[in-house]
């Protein structure tokens, strides 16, 4: 398989964890997405990361329809290591955590961090490219408060996100917040419970590539890559 | 089943066209997400419209994720009817074509449309009412264009926007274009395929609920509820 991703693109980075945990091993494919490569609005029209591609040049876009997919195609042979679970009720939960994550946090916290402190610096300025909005970098450092204390209070009675298991709900959360972790606007000492949860997915070995990332010029934060942070 | 949902809520009136499709009618609560009411963030913490609720009390959120759950709880009994189909790449396909426009044509055009012209009258100006952004609008008047094109470019190879049935791809994309539609804001001389496909699932009995909306103070546009438009 070929993942087409960027780095920094969270939900890119949702989905190297997810064929990680299953043992599936994509070749990567870096892509610009604001440079709208011919090829890869071919394989999709959207032109977003992150896209996943079958050898048989099946494609399948964007990080909530890739979880669907693996589940329906590969998900019913990991039995207990599934993360979508089977049971009506825990699907839904699973899907509304991982929502939570890919849809509202990325909105509130994860895009505009990326888009303002990394992407602006790389896209031409006809694209949007510039120096960083402070304002939209100061409300998105204030909105990952709310969502690390979300994080601690579901785990007060939980195991992981969305139950007793690891389940898509983590890696999602866990694939946002390792971008803005990188950028050193994760304000740990908000929630210890929610650091704890981190430093646990953190330790998988999925997560590994992930810390390895690092972009010139733009250094990651001092404890990124620290297990014991 | 209950339905929390707001009339000019594009994701709302999705899901009250797959019940009614599969003839499932739900009692409708009519929720104004930005006063926050304490009841209704019990159910759905996120707070967003649409929110399906079973007899029994649970609860499902948010677009997608009851088109999941519908058609994992209910699919399988309708058949040659059922709107997420069996196939694999079929089901790829019409995820795409749902998230296309519960996602991209969302963000581009009806919730800019909808937030500036109808939600800003009601809000009060601490949670963002006001008069409305015109760049905003023009904006998205822009964006609707090459939607309609889309769609054009999709129907000449199809019946149907996500191949040979109506599925929740066209939906999704109805549901949106409809609020846009009752705003006056469709080109429809932009493309006359786009055109005749919107008559034909207009003219669906599932259709006839939302085209007798009408908001106080917002007339609909002259052709909202014209099938011969």
């Amino acid at each position: 398989m070929h993942l087409h991703h960027h780095p920094f693109c969270p939900h890119s980075r949702f989905v190297r964890l997810l064929l990680s945990e299953y043992g599936l091993e994509p070749t990567l494919v870096e892509e610009r997405v604001w440079e709208r490569r011919p090829d890869f609005l071919m394989l999709d029209p959207a032109g977003a990361t992150p896209v996943l591609v079958e050898p048989n040049g099946f494609a399948v876009p964007g990080a909530t329809i890739i979880g669907e997919y693996i589940d329906e195609t590969r998900g019913a042979s990991y039995g207990d290591r599934r993360m979508l679970p089977v049971d009506i009720g825990a699907r839904v939960e699973v899907r509304r955590l991982a929502a939570w994550f890919n849809d509202k946090f990325f909105l509130e916290v994860s895009e505009p961090l990326v888009r303002e402190k990394i992407f602006k610096r790389f896209m031409p300025r006809e694209f949007g490219g510039g120096p960083p909005d402070m304002q939209a970098i100061r409300a998105a450092r204030a909105n990952v408060r709310y969502h690390l204390q979300y994080i601690g209070w579901l785990l007060k009675a939980r195991n992981w996100l969305a139950g007793d298991r690891l389940s898509y709900a983590d890696l999602a959360a866990a694939a946002h917040i390792s971008c803005v972790d990188y950028l050193g606007d994760v304000p740990w000492d908000e929630d210890e419970t929610a650091r704890t949860w981190y430093a646990r997915i953190k330790s998988r070995p999925s997560f590994r590539p992930l810390l390895a990332v690092t972009m010139a010029g733009i250094p990651p934060s001092a404890t990124y890559a620290d297990l014991d942070f």
